[in-house]
């Protein structure tokens, strides 16, 4: 055994492995093969896809000797060099392998994965550990994605099923609305290359010069998202980005996409089924366009990501995410003098396309196709969600969806020039 | 009791009610839930919703008293006078309620129709035999669409699964094709008024003038439409109809819709998966489109239904349908004079667009919705198929699609002037 | 010279040919080149494109020798065995040939047809007959459309631009609705084979079974239809077809295509500008889903193409068509025991989609392409209207447009079982 | 007369309109009212359009005293503001008013503002030269579209007209390609607010940390192109942006926009009809997606906008424009230290998504519409090119695309880290 690889960290990451697997499967506990299986709109995959594609990634990319069925074309999810990917919009209709043939395999793939681990020899460890560390972090995007895509299917269903009901959090009054201002100037931002993971898009981090700006101190309130709507918010074209304005008209949005008015009340589609909208709470499942458009009738802006990361970056990285099992958004505390929400509760929209940063060159092969070329049409999202797993809330992780994306736990901060 | 309804005629009625019920179910006993929850296109559905809307049928037009769930506007499926059914397009979205929930149902229900059939007094007895008739026949055709929709379902999975292995055929010989002539003049079509069932479309009875035609002996076979593939059928304009000819380059059509190739030899995907094409049997699977494409090149054409339905009235009702369990259409038999695969084997295109006969009228109320809205667009087929139930062959009956429709087992019988 | 080319009878058919060239001309005369270069819809062309393929027909059909540009891929219409033709969704595109270019092409071929005429030698006359005679029906068909797609082009236009200012026609006050039976039996229809001309969609005459019929004294009327709407006709489904149901969703159709209000009253938009609508003109502008409709509506149904032919085969073949100049459909005279308004006013809806007659057969080659590739998914209109030439008034015309067409001059005559 | 506006001051800017004015119209001159009215796709518009809208821009935003016409909806463009636009997609419908009528519209619309002009009293004139300026800009917009615009109809019609023969161009050999490289660190770019014209998105003027970069000498050539499409660069996935893939296959591309082969060489549809590729000459007609993987597949990578910006800053501002009357890209001149086309020729691709410098606010009311709402899903261009008027070049300048577009002058300019 070498430096590099004492038995204490061969058995750190299997369990750190293992632990993500048994995530991703308690997750669907409350599902049925059938929701498992049905795909309610091309971006949205079923969660039998989820589990069979983030096994998929273990097998394409790390040498396991597997005996079980070959499935590599069938949960390729968009990887052009590694040969055609199934039709994205027809995953529903992969009733075959079905969901226990798909568990047989993960589990065939994860003690093979495992295996792989403790028998490693040390020339492999070195380009084993980051592999397998990208394949955790894969899977545990995959486990948000379990819940925003369930809770979408779920939204067709005239019987509004719920995933599983709410846990009693806290009371929560509304708090105020203040703004923390910051000098600006030279910042620097991007993941700092110590032995912590984090994707490549997330570097290099490099210098960034920033004018003085202000952030609000918490989340945009479905109250304070009320009343823009009752302002006209989806019938003025004045505040809408050009291609916002014609999503409204076309799409036929009147306000947030999980909303329900039942005898003139507004209520959410939850992971919870229908429930009532708490006033104080975030406003959830907006759009960028949404996003933009608030702001602008609120007469503020978005901040830009580095303007997000920098006020981050001295925050404790701790918030309700998944781990707080709350599965929803909740209250901002009272505020403090440091912005409050900025990790959990909702991805928060930026100003920022998401583009590379300075000096950024994606990896060779395959798994260089798994950031760099989403980078055109996308805006970055930061700071993670209720249903974000803990350890991807960092400062530096950028989230990135089209603009007129809403299945997502996305929701609004303002800034303005300081 | 009375002399319509002695306890005789109940409890036949009971038992047939029964068996319909129980063969839908039968035919999904090789199917998972998943299997049976997915959809595949916009005009296919799952067959859970099969077996739920069948119950629908009768939960809705008999007075039933049932405790469990009201799942009407969920599984209706185009009865617009009933409220507004759940868009067709996502039928399999609707994981719940799930599989177990809706056989629940189906037993409840099935229960109380008996109980219905078993109490009901003479006054309701005209009015119910008539409605589970219908019912009965309702569920017999959502029979044939069960086995229709799921080798829909199943040619989408790039692992080809099947439905059920073959069972044995007994070995044909190609038959030659001859043809029979008939001579014309007055006749008459449609559904006799006995006391049999048969759908409002095929009535009433009435006259109609015909010149001398001949029919084929038997269906095209795979191995005559190879031949109009190799002769270039599916790239020469002159043989198709023109928005046939449009379909064909948008679909990018060239060859019936489950055929494959394999190291340059012909597959098709079946019921069975994957099977080499047999050349004796009849050409499956085809449109309208091509059915008339075909006819053009061969120098014949499409016999009307009033042509087909003349030559059928004579001949016995039995053929290779769904009671023979054999799920594919055989080679004809040797020519004998008459016609031979009329029923069963393939449903065949005819000429005739699917219009009223003179002096129909749908009946009022939502029972008035099952046939005469569909009186556009579409084109009459005749005769059942290999998955027809059996008691749905007779001369008069009507199936209809639209001329691009391909996934039902339909094929081609030529006629040609006398 | 023959018998059968006297000079006579050749100096007759150029005169026809020179008459029919110089109508058409001349229906432009209120047009500018950029009005007659636009292209409104895929179903509709530019004037100048009529214009310039009815000279192709005889440019492509006709052995002239032309010094000018040859522009026969340009101005195919659909003969795909005579190459691709240029796509019908662009002939708006085609600036180049400019209208001038277009009219000296015309002239051209007017003149070496004309020649053609004078100088064919007997052995060739036996073709040039039927074929100028098909050029200049064909030409007539298109001098109609000239009209129907300058409205639907105006009409896209917010200065709703008028064609030209209605000439006066005699005041009728309304007229009321009597039925005129008819007793059926066998008929035959179809065109007689004399010596006048029709399309090969018209024959052969055949014979066929009718049962009792009674036809409405004259069309259905803008007051009759005002009537429909406001029964909610356009937003009760129990009325329409199927396929027509799901249009007036999608299209979001409330009234017939020109119809407009104003202050609360009815208008029409129509070649003479917006114009108020008269209540006992007919109404127009209506597809066969709405003629079925409205038909339903008023417990009547539409009347067969057999039931037309034969109620119209004993009436004078005159009516208010292009030659009285009006351009717009007039009120019917009072009923007299024949039904009115046979010729001319409007197309006529029938119940019969529009198929081969018995033993029907197009001719070879390219000209067999005419009208047999036509005969799916489309409805028989028959009778002429208030734009179609004065000699396509004939019994045994069978116009044919889809189900869903509304730009054409189309009423409504109601029938029902004698 | 005050300070602000000494005679010589409102005569210089009555010139300069009318100058202005006459340019555009000047552009028309080689093409009939037929080729001004069609509109080859939503993205383009008719020339008549084009000088209308400019029109339109005037007497929206200016206190003009207009007998004639009032078309203020009819040629809005896309300010929801002020009523709704006319569709965009059916500017070719509009074929009145007629392009005469536009015209004696346009010159009422031009002596308007003239008098204007000379007319203003003091207190209008600090709003009137803002307004007027942005509507001379806004014209000399229009007149690069006409061209482009044109340019795209010609392609849609089989007999590939020119809009001009071209005029002659010295010959230059291809000049190799070299890098030259700057320092980078903190510089600044935007505007500098003297008292030139700007667009307001080319300011705020702000402070931006780049790390060292180069610069390519020269566009990318044709024949550097046809070299990437010879490695199969439309083949192969791992050069594209994931969005650029799925245009590629839905859209077919094979090579940029205009490119034809005949005889198995390369030719290029221009505005002098089709001629042969220069292959030293720069590639042209190329989308954003096909920018970025050209720099991919040649290791290289396109410049953010604040690169580009700040190697343009210090050039002189001349190069192969409008004024040149050339009509298309010219080879570059040999290298000599700085990089060569970078204003005129063609436009830039760059790597920055269009988005809002620190500080930018849109201007209240209508105006604010013009560049602010358009800030998402576009990239910026840089430099202006053959058909882009003169006084359009300048370093701050910044254009916009969707990723997908290709009817636009655009070219690649590649980059690499220093």
């Amino acid at each position: 055994m070498s430096q590099l690889s004492p038995l204490s960290s061969r058995q750190a990451l299997a369990q750190r492995f293992r632990r993500t697997r048994l995530d991703s499967e308690a997750l669907t506990e409350t599902l049925t093969p059938e929701d498992m299986g049905a795909q309610s709109m091309t971006e949205a995959s079923p969660s039998k896809w989820h589990l069979a594609h983030t096994t998929w990634f273990f097998a394409t990319f790390l040498p396991l000797e597997l005996e079980g069925p070959n499935w590599v074309t069938l949960f390729n999810s968009y990887y052009q060099t590694l040969g055609h990917p199934f039709p994205r919009p027809r995953r529903g209709l992969l009733t075959r392998p079905g969901l226990a043939e798909v568990m047989d395999w993960r589990a065939e793939v994860t003690e093979a994965v495992v295996e792989l681990i403790e028998n490693a020899v040390d020339e492999e460890w070195g380009v084993l550990v980051p592999r397998i560390s990208l394949g955790i972090a894969h899977e545990q995007q995959h486990q948000e994605l379990i819940l925003t895509d369930i809770l979408h299917l779920f939204s067709q269903n005239p019987l509004a099923p719920a995933y599983r009901p709410y846990r009693v959090a806290e009371l929560r009054p509304p708090s105020a609305l203040a703004w923390i201002g910051y000098p600006g100037g030279m910042v620097e931002i991007g993941h700092t290359s110590t032995d912590s993971f984090a994707f490549d898009n997330e570097g290099p981090r490099h210098p960034v010069y920033l004018p003085p700006w202000r952030l609000a101190s918490r989340l945009v309130t479905n109250g304070e998202y009320l009343a823009f709507i009752k302002a006209g918010g989806y019938r003025r074209a004045e505040f809408w980005l050009s291609d916002g304005w014609d999503t409204v008209q076309e799409q036929g949005w009147s306000g947030p996409l999980y909303w329900r008015w039942q005898d003139n009340k507004p209520f959410a589609l939850t992971l919870a089924g229908v429930q009532p909208l708490d006033p104080a709470a975030p406003v959830a499942h907006v759009s960028y366009y949404e996003a933009d458009a608030y702001a602008r009738w609120a007469h503020k802006r978005l901040p830009t990501e580095a303007e997000w990361e920098s006020a981050a970056a001295s925050l404790p990285l701790a918030g309700n995410d998944l781990a707080s099992g709350l599965l929803r958004p909740l209250p901002a505390l009272a505020a403090t003098g440091t912005p409050a929400q900025m990790f959990g509760d909702l991805w928060e929209w930026t100003a920022s396309p998401y583009t590379a940063y300075p000096g950024y060159k994606p990896g060779a092969g395959a798994l260089g196709e798994y950031n760099g070329k989403f980078m055109v049409n996308q805006m970055v999202l930061r700071g993670g969600s209720c249903v974000t797993p803990a350890n991807h809330l960092r400062a530096s992780y950028r989230n990135f969806f089209p603009p007129n994306a809403r299945w997502q736990f996305a929701g609004i901060r303002l800034a303005e020039d300081g």
